[in-house]
């Protein structure tokens, strides 16, 4: 049995999700989102990003982290500003010496409703059946759910 | 009198510089680059830079911090990458407890060589002048040696 912790990240909105996965079993642990407070300056949201994302470690003690892969969109100033609220997650997650794995968006989507092109509601739908219990009406919390879940089958691949 | 560290963010790359300033005197401290080995993940990097500069700062103790503002240059991955770097250093400062201040690279060069558009060698020439001691030879120390005095000419320039 192993707990893996899944990050949909943001400056705004960091979504989490640990679920455990023994074998072919997946089972909903918790989840939730960090939200600094608007008004915040830049150095002082990605602190609450930290401190909130080290106490979920310290909480539920994940062995392994799975996180999205952003990719620079539309808006290059918003990717760049996503990216520092990515990297205040990632560097949690190392210092508290939990391995971080990386999935592109598609490969997400595609682990989980077996199309990299799937919309929101088919990824929605397909967590609901592979983890019952799972909280899905936050969108954060729904992608934390997929990125966890998406490692977890990753991994039962890559082990065989 | 106070101490200002200066950073010049880079995942490769990381200079940093201190100094002393008590009124109009500037006086180098200590200055260096921290470089995560070539080869390791994402993850090691950002933790890395976290580490090196959690202990510069625990070694110098400065008052304040400055890091150059990142703008979305013609490679927008790369930048996205840097971003990670900034925010790496970012959170090591605020956990800290040093304040941060960011600068955009004109008014870092505006402040040292009095134009915005002054190249790297009026900009290294005025560092000499301005702090005799200081180590310029490495390009990532000499910014990040630019950028703490740019914070101390805006506080003096503010504080009056």
């Amino acid at each position: 049995m192993k707990r893996i912790i899944g990050i949909d990240p943001g400056l705004v909105n960091t979504g989490w999700a640990v679920i455990e996965v023994a074998g072919n079993q997946r089972k909903f642990v918790a989840s939730g989102v960090i939200k600094p407070k608007s008004g915040l300056e830049l150095s002082e949201r990605l602190k609450t990003i930290f401190d909130e994302l080290q106490a979920v470690v310290v909480k539920f003690v994940p062995d392994e982290a799975a996180i999205e892969i952003t990719f620079v969109n539309k808006n290059p100033t918003s990717t760049l500003l996503l990216g520092h609220g990515r990297a205040a997650a990632i560097v949690a997650l190392a210092k508290a010496g939990v391995p971080v794995f990386e999935y592109e968006p598609n490969k997400i989507k595609k682990a989980i409703a077996g199309a990299g092109h799937a919309d929101k509601s088919q990824v929605l739908r397909m967590i609901k059946i592979i983890v019952p219990g799972a909280e899905v009406s936050k969108s954060d919390e729904a992608d934390a759910i997929a990125i966890a879940l998406t490692h977890a089958n990753t991994s039962s691949i890559l082990v065989g």
